[in-house]
């Protein structure tokens, strides 16, 4: 191995312990949805091409409403294209997300079809999408952290973005990195977070 | 193996068969994403209550917005149950839907908190735990498709759903049956549809 693949192996071996030291499930799911978790810290160490596109194939085969696959994605990496992002982000967020090596901002496509007709899931199946990316993510040892913390009508502005699109998400991606790397005000919070019940989640079905 | 573990398992061999033959990859992306797809036939075969558990406990973990967690699930699998979702259901889709064992209507609270604040990010956060439900389906064996196709203010006043839950998708879940157990009209359909390249949903970056 070389010496940043040990490196990455050793942040790896950290963080399930900690998962499940924070997480426990209550059914036998499997091990992938609760190793997830959304991570702050990132390592000054680039994410591959080959990598970055293996992540976003993942959400390419997510399922979505009439197969309109609604996703599109803003890939910010060079130092210019994260400068943009960074005028956008809000500054609670860039304190941590300014180590991200690759930020993407997920936005969706609003159209049905080319007559006016308005894709009343595009919001949800991007949220499949999202949910894809950040569990392939993980499979290849990459931490991905999403944020609503940005000024939607800079970045439109910024970016240049049309009317029919509509911006969900900025997705923070990279390679998990030690505490010590992150800003102070985030080292207690970098924990994985807990779930309520599954039960409070099932709501009674009952006749009206 | 029991028989119907015999049966399920050569059903799954099939459709894994069927997947490469209609969905290639374009990285190397874990298998999981690219075998799982939303097909419209069921066996008649019920889901156990812990298989059901463990798939929904899978969008438990999903992350969402401030962990809100605004995930809800109505549960459809008794006789009754079920018949209550048919009543909301469309024609089109009630002809395979019908022979669903679960019928689950994922819905979401969209307040942000007690103060009438509304949570911007419940339908995309819903639409990952959507994600984590097809997948852990998926690798339990089972098949989910979901479907925007059903009346929203019948199953509103049905299920006597308060104005702060927003409704959105009906899943069908259940053991994946053979082509002769689908109605006609649906055969030719019944097979892993395809995606555009993922290049088509890599917006350019450009400063205004």
């Amino acid at each position: 191995m070389s010496n940043n693949e040990t490196k990455r192996q050793n942040v790896l071996e950290v963080s399930l312990q900690d998962v499940s030291a924070h997480r426990t499930p209550d059914y036998p799911v499997n091990p992938l949805f609760v190793e997830r978790w959304s991570s702050r810290s990132f390592a000054d160490q680039p994410v591959p091409q080959d990598v970055l596109y293996t992540v976003l194939e993942a959400a390419r085969w997510a399922p979505s409403s009439n197969n309109l696959q609604p996703w599109r994605f803003y890939i910010a990496q060079t130092e210019e294209e994260r400068e943009l992002f960074k005028e956008f982000i809000l500054p609670g967020n860039r304190i941590w997300s300014d180590h991200a090596p690759v930020l993407i901002l997920l936005a969706t496509d609003t159209r049905r079809d080319e007559n006016g007709g308005v894709n009343g899931a595009h919001a949800f199946d991007a949220g499949a999408a999202w949910g894809s990316i950040a569990l392939q993510a993980h499979l290849l040892g990459l931490a991905t952290r999403a944020m609503g913390g940005y000024d939607r009508n800079k970045a439109r502005e910024i970016l240049d973005i049309p009317d029919y699109i509509e911006l969900q998400a900025v997705i923070a991606l990279g390679y998990r990195a030690g505490l010590d790397t992150l800003d102070e005000r985030f080292r207690e919070r970098e924990i994985p977070n807990e779930r309520r019940a599954l039960s409070n989640s099932i709501l009674e079905l009952k006749r009206k």
